[in-house]
Order: structure tokens, then C-alpha cells, then sequence
């Protein structure tokens, strides 16, 4: 019996994919409503945390964030000694690694968790999960996480997989602000956004052909290569954003990015690949 | 025969491409060492723009900036007269209007391209360009344009093809800026770029998968659907950001798109669909 400890719309994913599989599962929600739905799905349904942990299977965590996980998991610490959570809650890796060191001072076999796919995706093709954390755990389990998405390892620091999360979700993140700024600017026009994502889907699809390209730049360290210069980059994100102003839509998101371009700009760098916005984000942190 | 006139890494893919093919050209730029590495692939160079354009066939204008269309062109729009403008300058939807109707006054014929593709992409697969202005130009002379790319026609109005270009790069550029912002997390924890990207240009091309949900909740205009809520958004880019800090990587990039998501949270929109970051570009212009 596998237990669930939240059942927001992703712990819900994970719980159902389960037991569409037929496999037995128990699942707690803070509000049991949420918890409920799964009851037709064949879940057994605790109404407490310590009702939820009193089997022996692995403990399953897909909480809000950090502070939740140890609000949920502190009271019922002395049930899961001996015991194994993984962890799929969103938490950065120095908040992983405190987990993970929380969980081996109680006797606690821990795995960290991150998931790379919207909860639509959950046991779907294009579900990405990353773990670190125990080894065992992994490989004790893998039947199971490998229902959820394509499950890789990246080694027994607790944080790795979190690191990779984090930076795979930035690039999402900028991504969806990215085309909302386009769909404004579309709007505008009297373009629906249907139309616009018809269009813009496969043209980032393709672009991301682009990355290794910027990646290989990045990793030689040498920006005085053929790519696209920042002037270059400078001259296009001014369009834009002249465009965008013109069309009565904010530019906060692209701002920066064009900002971040000038000041390298200003530095004597406008002749280098625009890949060096990777210096400037590594080497001038402003928070 | 046709003329380009600015053979910058654009030009001179736009020119390769016919020149490859057997097609005559002459091509013409404003520092004549980079016009003159087509010559050995048969091109013509001209060493000024009056003999460029001193033939009768279409001119294929793609040079740095709406400035510089009018610096080059202007002095031989007597030339121009009667003859066919081809503009695939990337300009802003207004540039590119006052450049449809400065060449209806002068009696030449203008198609506006904008080119969502890198160099290297053009006349092969991925490659696309949108076109809007003359209808007869675009059904003239598509033989030559569909070789450089899939070719679309988005209709009379010269000021269409740039707004979806630049709806499209907008996004296109903030998702590079998300990448490199996510190699610089990696980077901390010693992992390549090119290990990142590995991982990230599939995920990024998956995600784009979930754009036309987003468009979906944006064009009903109800955001209090299932989707992901604003308050769910807030937590993970809250971690996400201190995740960035917490690695020494600055925030600028990912910063506004929090902002973003905190004001609607702020004014009551939390359990709304992130979705509705789209209502608050559109109707809060912060340049």
C-alpha cells in the first residue's frame, strides 16, 4: 500500500495513475475534499496524517512547498523511521538537502524528487521525473516511479535533482511569459491566442534546436565566435520592445533581457556571441 | 536577377540559397569584405547601391535596422520606381506600415518578411517566414521565397507579418534567456551547459505542448478554471528564485515574472489560472 500525502491536482496525477494500474493506495489532503475525488478511483481515503502513515509502503509526499512537507511529516516522524518517503514537492536544493538530512538523523530512507511535466502529463508520454537521494530507494521503487514518467538519477546528493528541476523550470517559466507577452501583442491586432499558439508552438519546439548551440559557446568560454553578436541581439530586443510599447503592452518581461544585453554592451562586449548573458547572470548576481 | 542589399549572416543565407540553387544575384553591403565571400559563390558584387539596383528584378532588402532600409533605399528610390521591394529587415509593425506606404508613394511594389529563423536554418527544414503587404508581389515571386522557407501570407496589411514575428520572438528570446539563466544554475553545482541542454531542449519542446492550453483559458477569458493557479506559480518561482540566489546566480531575468504573478495575487487573483498573466500585460504597459 502506497501512501499519498497531498492531493493538490499533481499528488492527485501520481495517486491515480496508481490506481488506474490497480495498485492499492491510501491518500491524505490537508482539505479532505481533494482527497475525496480519489475515493472512487479505488483510494482509501485517511482522514489524518497518522492514519495515512500506519501501513508499510513507501510514504509519497507532493506537498505546497518545504514548510509543508516538515508541517505534515515532523508530528508523525516516529512512524517513519525504518521507513521510506519519496519527496516530489517543489523545493530548492539546499531545502532538499535539508530534508535529506532530516530524514537520515530519524532513520528515514529518503529520495528527492522533481517533476518535469504538468500533472496532465503524470504516466503519459513526455513525463520527466528526476531523483537523487538513496540509491536503494530508487532502485527499490523504480516499477513504480516508472508508471508516473521517464525516471533518471542523478546521484546520492539529495539536491541534484532539484538543481536540474529548477533550471529546466526557469527556462518553462520565461517560456509561458514569453508567449503571453506575444499573445498581447497579438491581441492587439484582434488575433486570437489559439492562432497565435498555433504558430508559436512549433516555432519554439524548433528553436530549442538552438540550446546546444548556445551551450557549446557557454561551456568553450570563447564568445568571439560567428554566432549572433549582442549588438546584433541588442538592435532586435529594441524592436521588440518598441513594437510591444506601440501595441499598449507592458514589456517588464523582455526588459531585462534587453538590459542585461546593453550592460554587456556598454562593458565593450557588442562584437561577442549573445551566449555571454550566461556570464553576466553567473557573475553579477542582483536579487 | 536578383539584388540584396546587406549580406550581414541573414543576407547572406538568403543569398546562398538562390546562388546555391543557380540563380543569378547581385548583392551589395555597406562593408563590401562581407558582400565580397559570395562572389565565389557566384554572385555579382556591386560596390555601391546604385549599381545593385540598376537591374529590373526584385530587391531583397535585409540590412540592420528600419534606419538603415531608409539610409540605403532613400537616395535611389528613383530607381525603385515601378520595380518590386522585398523587405525581410526585421522592423516593428509601425516600421514596417510607414515603409509599405513610403513605397506607394514612390510606385514600387512591397512585401514585408519577417524571417523566424537563424541563418544556418534558411532553406531547410524549421525554416519559416511570414510575409504581409503586396498579394501580388507574395504570388509573384513565391518560387524564390518558398526556397528559403516555409512561406506564409498574412495579408495586405504590411504591419502583420512583423507582429507575429515579433509576438514569436519575443518568446523566443525569453526562452533562450531562461536557458542560460539554468546553465548558470548548473554551472554552480559544476555541470555542463551542454549536459543541461541535453536535457532541457526536449522538455522545452514538450512544454511547448501545453501553449495551446494556455491560449485555450486566455481567448474565453475565464481564468478560474483547473489550470495552474497564480498562488501555485507564485510558490514555485519564489523557490526558484531563491534557489538562483542561493547559487549565485542573479534574478534579473526570472525576477519580473514573479512581480507579475505577486500583483494579481495581491489584488485578489490567486486561485485565478497563471493564464491571466496575459490580461496583465495587456492592460498595465510598464516600459
Amino acid at each position: 500500500m502506497t501512501t499519498f500525502l497531498g492531493t493538490g491536482a499533481m499528488g492527485t496525477a501520481l495517486a491515480a495513475t496508481l490506481l488506474d494500474a490497480g495498485l492499492p493506495a491510501v491518500v491524505w489532503n490537508r482539505d479532505p475534499r481533494r482527497a475525496q475525488r480519489l475515493a472512487g478511483r479505488g483510494a482509501l481515503v485517511a482522514d489524518t496524517v497518522e492514519k495515512a502513515v500506519a501501513g508499510d509502503g513507501p510514504v509519497i509526499v507532493c506537498l505546497f512547498d518545504h514548510r509543508s512537507v516538515h508541517d505534515v511529516l515532523d508530528p508523525v516522524v516516529g512512524a517513519l523511521a525504518g521507513r521510506t518517503v519519496i519527496n516530489l514537492t517543489t523545493t530548492t536544493p539546499a531545502e532538499s538537502r535539508e530534508l535529506a538530512g532530516w530524514a537520515a538523523g530519524h532513520g528515514i530512507a529518503y529520495l528527492d524528487g522533481a517533476i518535469l511535466a504538468v500533472p496532465d502529463m503524470i504516466g503519459g508520454p513526455g513525463s520527466v521525473i528526476f531523483y537523487s537521494g538513496s540509491a536503494a530507494v530508487f532502485a527499490g521503487h523504480r516499477a513504480v516511479l516508472d508508471r508516473w514518467g521517464e525516471s533518471t538519477f542523478f546521484g546520492a546528493d539529495a539536491g541534484l535533482a532539484p538543481v536540474y528541476d529548477m533550471a529546466m523550470l526557469t527556462g518553462m517559466y520565461t517560456m509561458i511569459a514569453g508567449f503571453l507577452h506575444g499573445a498581447a501583442m497579438l491581441a492587439a491586432e484582434g488575433v486570437p491566442a489559439a492562432e497565435f499558439a498555433r504558430w508559436q508552438a512549433p516555432f519554439l519546439a524548433a528553436m530549442t534546436g538552438s540550446l546546444a548551440g548556445y551551450a557549446a559557446v557557454v561551456d568553450a568560454g570563447d564568445y568571439a565566435g560567428e554566432g549572433q553578436s549582442l549588438r546584433f541581439t541588442d538592435a532586435a530586443l529594441a524592436a521588440l520592445l518598441r513594437a510591444s510599447t506601440g501595441q499598449g503592452v507592458s514589456t517588464e518581461v523582455l526588459q531585462p533581457v534587453h538590459d542585461l544585453v546593453r550592460r554587456q554592451i556598454a562593458a565593450g562586449h557588442g562584437n561577442l556571441d549573445t551566449a555571454r548573458i550566461f556570464e553576466e547572470l553567473r557573475s553579477r548576481p542582483r536579487s
